[in-house]
């Protein structure tokens, strides 16, 4: 027990992480709207590196607080349960927007293998087909699958699919930094985390820093 | 579209990120029984870093696959349920391995509040009350707060808790660096990312890193 504890009260914890993390970044300036994911990305993280990676398409933000509090006729679609279940469900629940993972399911394994898919990249078939049949608009959340990426590019080009936002931060070595680079070349509301890095946890950080910033408004 | 894609089939993604891992270490050695651990969290963050910060006791490698495969006498618990999510799901399923996590049960809101501890905190008291009852034995997975290490750490300190094996990844800013110390200088199998970060998929790949080991013996 060589190492002193920093005297911190439990509801305090993050307010002086938060408190920290502005410290080092010594007073740089970002997008109002776009400061607290930043921050809460490298709260999640504590890796500075996405300071300078965290990119949004000038819409971002704007986008995806419209569409959460559409509430109802929104759905989140995630590429790893891990997000799904990082996901802040007392503010969800309060919008009535759905979270939903299809990387599990029976029909996309299926459909995977006869296709030679992965089955990220069926799953967010699955989610175009979801969002056709039930009018309802989408925001990807990828965190995992460079494939789902190039997948909601390929769908958005042939017309399948509309996303109301696009959040690209797979992690990895096959083809993230390319299926990143595709994302931000199409005609969506994106916000990507540049090369490799990225993850469920970031995914997960992103959409709580947009639904938090909606809780505070109310 | 601007970039190529590499041409990799679906099932051949996993081999070749981690042939571009070994590629990029240039010849590094690692412990044999830690390696892939190792680079597995790499291949989960994309964050070579952990080349260096990845610490294990001497007995943990052996000490957790022992405990894994003692199947139903043991039990994980986790303090997020992403990791809970993110652990693969048929490898414990194959051992009898349970996996708790009781972040988000009412008792540890209401024990946490009363106490003015985290829940973090409360939980892992929670979880040494469990393997007491039950005689099981827990390998401990702290990927988010280090107030649930602490906890593990004082709970060993009164005899309450002998665990298997801390998995000590928890990330952020206030006390992670010396929660993750004092799990270090206490007598206990563990793994530990040394420094700030680690995450709830940290623990996760860890976890899943042990688990295919076992799988691939049989």
């Amino acid at each position: 027990m060589s190492m002193e504890l920093e005297q911190v009260l439990p509801g305090e914890i993050e307010r002086r992480s938060f408190e920290i993390i502005t410290e080092e970044l010594k007073g740089r300036r970002f997008d109002v709207g776009q400061e607290d994911i930043i921050k809460r990305v490298i709260h999640t993280t504590a890796d500075f590196e996405y300071a300078d990676t965290m990119t949004f398409s000038p819409d971002a933000v704007k986008c995806a607080l419209e569409a959460l509090r559409d509430g109802g006729n929104t759905v989140i679609v995630t590429d790893t349960n891990m997000t799904k279940a990082g996901i802040h469900r007392t503010s969800l629940e309060k919008l009535g927007v759905e979270v939903h993972c299809y990387m599990a399911d029976p029909d996309v394994a299926k459909t995977a293998k006869e296709q030679g898919l992965t089955r990220a990249y069926a799953s967010m078939e699955k989610a175009a087909r979801m969002a056709k049949e039930t009018g309802k608009q989408v925001i990807f959340s990828v965190g995992n699958a460079p494939t789902a990426l190039i997948a909601i590019e390929t769908l958005m080009q042939k017309g399948e699919i509309y996303p109301a936002l696009v959040i690209g931060v797979p992690v990895g070595f096959v083809n993230v930094v390319e299926a990143k680079e595709r994302i931000m070349a199409a005609k969506v509301p994106y916000i990507v985390a540049k090369g490799r890095k990225g993850g469920s946890t970031v995914a997960a950080a992103i959409l709580n820093a947009l639904l938090y910033k909606i809780d505070n408004e109310r």
